[in-house]
């Protein structure tokens, strides 16, 4: 979005859903409840295309010119997300196919192949057009990009995806040799004489070759990119002054936002809690720390969240009184500056009639209306937030394309989930208020006081040499188990695991010994508590041990080490801890290192952030437990959310409740 | 069937599996079991026309000869429910597609698209031929068409089928327009510029149209009634004066009992209960019920079930000594006057070798012979039953347009299933011992002195006047939750739920508040207990609350409401009550209306009906429970069945027993 | 393998993975692991014929020289097991279809049509020309035909299959009318008029006919066998003198092990046992039993296990310290001639580099190394077991052809798993240390005391009347429940079950009676105990009751039989007994039939076998418990595997421990 001194607040805006009579009352209504964004045009391509070269602008033109005399600004889809019936009727091959075969048609939609060169095309063309009319619109703010790319069609499989693979491929290893020594072809009698050879892993008969996997998957996201790309550039160069971005999806396998985020100029994200689960905000905290990381801190947009209830799972629990508030103050205790939701006005008819709207079925004499509106008035009347900034001591590595990897097929356990992992690590940070930035294995490590890699499988040497100086320079590191395992094209590094991180960590790995569904372990030393899901039997080679396995097969091995390495220290855990004793680890592996939470003796559920610029300083508590909280402040502080209320050296939060200091 | 002063008993009839030899054997065997009728010919397309066009009648001539001379009416099937090979190899284009496009196979049966001009052409030219062929046989008694429609090929989503479905949406809709509108399509860009570009909804990436969807449904039992109509016509035009029908399944999604039930002269039904289920009668006498009402109450005919175990689920138990003809007895009671089953001789080979037979694989001397041949004496020895009717104080109304729609994706809550919802308000006065009609939203309410209203999803503002009407008028109506929210063309009703009964209802509900798995919550007020799947928030407008919840999200909130409209009363029911509170619930909205069960005091498990007509009146009694049961009679009578017996003012039913008394 | 007075050990050898440097690292290895044997060129075909018809064998000239010169035998496989990429690509007609039509893809292995006359030419021409290459090179020893037949691939239904399927019923069936009559299909109207009418039961819209698929089991075991067979062609002619084999898998529902008997010259097996399965020696026990049984009894070789852990499970247990050691015991214990594994060198890369290995990624450093080392050498140490054989006093019955049946759909209870009930019987034999042969139905059983019949639900007259026989001149024969129902083509014998074994069981069943999934029933009289999954009302006609019903619906019918018949005993087991009162049933049937344990008084757990020669005798002795266990010996033995210790009458063996007792 444009910098603006302000918080942004509003939300997907379809109004071809109603008659033109209705979208007076739209501006009335958005106005009352304190709308200053709308992102539209997401589904209107069937609309302003009706048939192949034939536009029908106009009904546009006068919504952008409503929302710009309102002083609306408008986030303007390019309108590509869901191609037309009269697209695929002309070119049924632009129709994804699924791994097994199976053709997917229109009917809901996404319903293209990334690769295709039809769709892009289309796709194109009519950016072009958009883009030339609403250039110099005084409402057009920022360019919003397709529509949460990979939701539905991850990943396609057809005959064009085929020749796109290969072309791809090409690209990235120039002979069939090298192919065939990356995919390690020469098992399972594999090997390739020619790149035409060469398909996506369709459906086998067994297990597709692992290195044929990863780099479909690799293939797919970067081929999703193309189409963002290709529209960006249509955009760039029209109006080359424009913020353009695309709404990233939370943990999205599909889609590396690290490798995406270099061509957004914002960050945007969708982020729909679900209700009924009592532990929705750690699943959103580490998403928003992704968010806010993956453009190095800069301020991004929470681009879609549900007013109350979704409509897409099995069961859908509408979010209890105060819940919106809260979620959305945590997006901006956590970097967003803006907070906008789908949609403004409740659908009557389509696949997410009962998706929750700021404006519900049942009007605006509803709760939800009330709790918008409400939300709307706090977020105006805090406007210095906008553009501050967090800081963090901690770094937290993660990467796609070891995510990849680690989640392919014939492991030594397939139950490791990386989104899993990487949530336990973050909650031990997240509850003892620590701030924490999760960033790719390759960037820069300098200012960080810990390392934590929850899992990295998949780890260049590079990068490992990269963690190896970091440590030697005096930084602490924690590593858990089965990282550093194969190299980028998922080949094992030999001679004991993890071969690359082996010095660094003072040890050798001889065997996995991953436990059975429901098995778990005790560990005893100086930390004590259970374990399961996986153990290692460990040699060390100039470690301690912290803790060593009390029974189970590999009673008496270490579980848990430590190393002093150069000026750092590097610790590694061999199996998944509970909670509890993951949190204590952390907790003493911080304090070696030095690193404080936001504020001390924080209350049970209560988060903690701060976001300041050269100007301004806010504190912001959010109480996510079901009990008020009485939290102690360092100095006496003022809640901007209470304009009447004194600088107070205590708040008391009730459940769900949200103080916004300003130091 | 033809009229006649008896009621029907018999089986399926497929000589073609047997040598010729048995069949004089099958005579003596049918006549001492009690056989008046069998259905024949159902599978014999592939014998009476061995290849196209070429035509052996001579062998089933023999067939109707022998059961015409043992005095065995035939309820002739007309043979086109599986074609023979020979039609799939000339023509692969009649062979279905399921939704992700997976061609079925012959193999099994019913293996042709509903849609196919092929199949039906060759249907019918077979049709003619054998209709004129008996048409003035003595056997011949009822045109049986087809054999359960839609049983297996539920939906075809081919080529074919996208055609016709795109004929019938330009007959139901004219302009493309008028689609557009009634399919939403201005959501996810799917706005139709011409009926060409319509498909049916195939695999999509995502959710396909609802709308899209709930037509898919309706074309598609269009789609099996105009199989069953292309012959029908044949068969009217060439025996004018013969009965015609077809079986259809219990509570079976694709097949609209109600728009059928016009087109059949006489209903029939298939009913297999499973012997492993405690409540395998409640099931039964919903279905029962529906069959009862689907004419106006005219006598049905139970075409088929199996003397024993079937055998196409996972673990096919038997029916203990006793059960088949207790609930033989509960469709007679419930208004058959017919009992059929499938099928005489149990076969030797094939997929249905193990479904039981009248006559089993080891011959007469068995339990099953001897307990058929004993039901078939038991039948025939009360005829006057014949032709006598019951009527019902209560109507519970169901609707298969509001049922396909309450069953599609992205609800608040996927975990509603219009047939339990159904069962469990037919339970709770089936238990009570009341007498209920089972009837579409449409059909005339004058008369009744209760209508329950499980749930209509989908109710046209027509059918919401109507209900409001017979309120008005004094009727009493229930209506459970998530009734009345959206039109035919499953778009939501505005201004708070559910808009065309709030008034009727007093209240308005502002959100629904769907519960988790597991989840239960507790009502508290005139009625307590707890709770289960649904919650809403239920703003009271009149309407006095008849029960709050009394914990969880919305405790104090009304759980249920009764409302004064006019000269009646309307209940509404926001959320599933257990059944024991439903049962109360129901037991005080019937007190209120004036209800009565068909006897007082009646013992658990045993159910009480009455069938009569203006010379007799016959009142059943049967033990459904485990323990015998001691039943008052209002005065005394006879029990038909032990002929010998004097009238009693009491019956003890032995477990599984039964009562035929005539006043 | 070439008959020589040694057990061979070793494993798959898969150079073609590594630089050529690594291979004289692997001979010194290999000496020092105790290598003899190895497995080469399973997966060679796309590095030795690199593209069609260009042969590239130079690099495995050189490996056959380095395993030459270093002494090692080599069994050389055909290299045809997973076609290369060029070939599919050329003749995309060669891969497999699924039944509902999803084509398989290269990328995993096997991905073959076993019907494709494409893939058997260049399999043979590849074959030709191996053979003439290596028909005289001194390492080679065995033909290792193919790998792991239809390990993936199991069945097939594409269109070159069907024509394949069209062609084998003509064989068998010679008239159209013989191919109606054997699958009955004048059921569903599925007579066909030719044979060209007739398709695999691809996905149907309900039950397939049940004989068609039968026959397509035996159409893809033999497709499957046929490929075998033109490999075998080529080899025996250009060596006759060699000796073929094919690695068969464990209980593999597509392989019929009997059928393939006859066609290997050593019968060989892979065999992967579950390390957190407790009883996984349960398992490895019948299936060595089938493998000794196969050839009467001819020692087999063990061509694949892991040495540790495997990649393909979902949780991929290592074998804990000793464990492969005792399991590869087990397997010299039942018959075993050669222990071989999985591979030598552990893959850096590609879809099995977490299956373990002799040779890990760790190195020669690590337990698994050691332990493989110790195990070669102790191997070595007892050469004299080479060639001696087992005899048994039990033979227990069992046939593919009735497990393809058995296992059908549409029966009286799914839940009939033919496996589990085959193991459940030879369990009760197993713990009570009785050594038994397992063969098929027509296998002479003259000098069986016992034989035992899991389940035989199809079963020839001819077969039954060899049982009859058999009991008639003084044979005891225990026949468990749903045995002798069908024909060989499906269709049931008539007249009360189970028809051609009613005479000699002295019994007629009326009815099968299947329990609910969860049930269970209690059997008392000279056995008691519980009982699921099956029960049938039995009708005695000559037997005696050894147990009845105690509870249910058959509370007092017979459950048990045993009837005297000729000079023989027929025992009939009409239900699931729980393994104790199973065991206790065998215990009794054994004594009365004076079969012996192996060795009396044998504590639990312990395994013991006996193999024999004229010139030697060897006492196995197996400790599968985790206690230690005493036993004592009939005379003072000599464990060979501890050289210096001296006879003794009694042996401890710790947990997993081995003696091997020469006498």
């Amino acid at each position: 979005m444009t910098a603006e001194n302000r918080l942004h607040f509003g939300g997907d805006y379809n109004p071809e859903q109603w008659p033109e009579e209705t979208w007076a009352e739209d501006m009335r209504l958005m106005k009352e409840a304190g709308v200053t964004m709308v992102t539209a045009g997401i589904f209107s391509w069937a609309k302003v295309e009706p048939r192949p070269g034939v536009y029908e602008f106009g009904w546009f033109d006068r919504v952008m010119d409503h929302l710009g005399d309102a002083g609306i600004r408008v986030c303007l889809a390019t309108m590509t997300a869901s191609p037309p019936p009269w697209l695929s009727r002309l070119h049924p091959e632009i129709l994804p196919e699924t791994e097994d075969g199976r053709r997917t048609w229109p009917g809901g939609r996404q319903h293209y192949c990334p690769s295709s060169p039809v769709y892009r095309a289309h796709a194109t063309r009519l950016v072009e057009r958009l883009a030339t009319r609403y250039a110099e619109h005084p409402a057009l703010d920022t360019w919003h990009v397709g529509n949460e790319y990979g939701c539905h069609t991850r990943r396609c499989f057809c005959d064009v995806s085929a020749a796109d693979f290969r072309r791809w491929l090409g690209e990235r290893y120039d002979t069939v040799d090298a192919l065939n020594d990356a995919w390690s072809t020469a098992f399972w009698s594999q090997r390739y004489d020619s790149f035409e050879e060469v398909l996506p892993p369709r459906l086998a008969p067994t297990f597709a070759n692992p290195a044929q996997q990863l780099d479909y998957w690799r293939f797919s996201d970067d081929a999703l990119r193309q189409c963002y790309l290709a529209e960006h550039a249509v955009l760039r160069r029209v109006t080359p002054d424009l913020p353009i971005t695309t709404n990233l999806m939370p943990q999205h396998k599909p889609v590396d936002a690290f490798a995406w985020a270099p061509h957004q100029d914002v960050m945007s994200l969708d982020y729909y809690q679900d209700p009924y689960d009592p532990q929705a905000h750690l699943g959103a905290a580490l998403t928003f720390d992704v968010m806010r990381s993956a453009r190095h801190g800069q301020p991004w947009m929470l681009l879609e969240q549900a007013p109350g209830a979704v409509n897409w799972r099995p069961r859908n629990g509408p979010k209890k009184p105060g819940t919106m508030r809260l979620w959305s103050w945590q997006a901006v205790a956590q970097g967003a500056d803006a907070v906008l939701y789908f949609q403004w006005r409740q659908s009557r008819g389509g696949a997410e009639k009962f998706h929750s709207a700021m404006l519900p079925h049942t009007g605006a004499e509803t709760r939800i209306f009330r709790e918008v509106s409400e939300l709307g008035r706090e977020l105006d009347s805090v406007p210095e937030i906008a553009g501050t900034r967090s800081r963090a001591d901690v770094a937290l590595l993660t990467d796609w394309n070891s995510w990849w990897a680690l989640e392919l097929d014939s492991h030594p356990s397939t139950a490791l989930d990386q989104t899993l992992i990487n949530r336990a690590h973050h909650q031990a940070l997240f509850e003892a208020g620590v701030t924490c930035d999760i960033i790719p294995p390759d960037r820069d490590l300098t200012g960080y006081r810990l390392v934590v890699v929850p899992n990295l499988y998949l780890l260049s040497e590079e990068n490992a040499h990269r963690l190896e100086s970091y440590v030697e320079g005096g930084g602490h590191l924690l590593v858990s188990f089965f990282s550093g395992i194969v190299d980028t094209c998922d080949r094992v590094q030999l001679g004991g695991y993890p071969a690359y991180l082996r010095r660094l960590l003072g040890l050798r790995t001889e065997e996995f010994w991953p436990l059975a569904e429901g098995a778990s372990v005790s560990v005893e030393g100086e930390l004590n508590g259970s374990a399961d899901l996986w153990s290692e039997a460990i040699g060390l080679e100039g470690a301690d041990a912290v803790a060593r396995f009390a029974d189970g097969d590999l009673a008496g091995h270490p579980a848990v080490t430590r190393h002093t390495y150069g000026s750092g220290t590097a610790w590694y855990v061999g199996t998944r801890l509970e909670p509890g004793a993951l949190r204590a680890l952390m907790d003493r592996v911080r304090a070696g290192a030095g690193v404080r939470p936001v504020l001390p003796g924080l209350p049970e559920h209560v988060q903690a952030t701060v976001r300041e610029s050269a100007d301004h300083s806010f504190l912001f508590l959010l109480n996510h437990g079901a009990s008020s909280a009485l939290v102690e402040l360092p100095a006496p502080l003022r809640d901007r959310l209470r304009p009447s209320a004194e600088p107070t050296a205590t708040v008391t939060l009730p459940p769900r409740g949200v103080a916004v200091l300003q130091r």
